[in-house]
């Protein structure tokens, strides 16, 4: 169970991305709240984030199920080694590759919460699958395949 | 051959997209340029685009190639039923399973080139696959399976 959003704890020189980063002014400001078990994310889209009328952004979906994959990779990790979130030799995770599956159109009015499991751990690199709901309905599935990288 | 981006014909009611629709003011306006045997798209990241320090965050990149595909999948249907892109019925595709592989970091100052071609194409769907450029440099590769739509 981590206190924070994992990515609270990310180095403050590379907390800049556009999906995650808290220095990034313009970014998405994505969330993930390790429970111990699984990542959960919660955002709600803004009218600008929208792809055909009155649905979100496919891409936005994407980039969601990207940073928040790769935030439960690293806290899951944390919890493996049995180290504190932000401990040293800090954690960090690229995306290798990433599914998305579109089950369902997502309105733009839905609440979003994404629910991450690791189903794969290794030194080298993690698995995450991912729903995101709309609401309560299920409508996006995710598929990402995250590299160990060194940041320390 | 189209003389101008296939977003450009998009019905003017959808073209809100986040990712590709002239009518949305905070969007990347993506633009797809058909060249009769692949689709062209060029970009140029800006600052707050950035991932990890100097990189193209990844949910960009996925977005690029969401709509990219999206619109090379459009143009080359309006060529394989031999009309003209934008007339009635108008063709539409929704994204179904998108895959995007990251081969190399890709440099935050580096004009982007994707190209994109579809490998096949029936009457419910195509699947597009694309090769994102950084400068020369093959740096991502993605793979939509794009689900036709009736538009009107």
């Amino acid at each position: 169970m981590v206190d924070k959003p994992i990515q609270d704890y990310y180095p403050e020189e590379t907390a800049v991305c556009m999906g995650c980063g808290r220095n990034n002014a313009h970014g998405l400001h994505i969330q993930t709240f390790w429970d111990g078990e699984e990542g959960v994310a919660r955002f709600t889209p803004q009218p600008h984030h929208t792809g055909y009328p009155g649905l979100v952004y496919g891409g936005l979906l994407a980039s969601l199920i990207d940073c928040h994959s790769i935030g439960t990779a690293t806290a899951a990790t944390y919890q493996a080694e049995g180290r504190a979130p932000g401990s040293e030799p800090q954690i960090g995770y690229v995306t290798g590759t990433m599914t998305v599956t579109y089950l369902k159109p997502t309105p733009i009015d839905a609440a979003l919460t994404l629910r991450s499991r690791v189903t794969e751990l290794t030194p080298r690199k993690a698995i995450v699958v991912t729903t995101l709901y709309a609401g309560d309905q299920e409508a996006v599935r995710g598929e990402v395949i995250a590299v160990r990288m060194k940041l320390t």
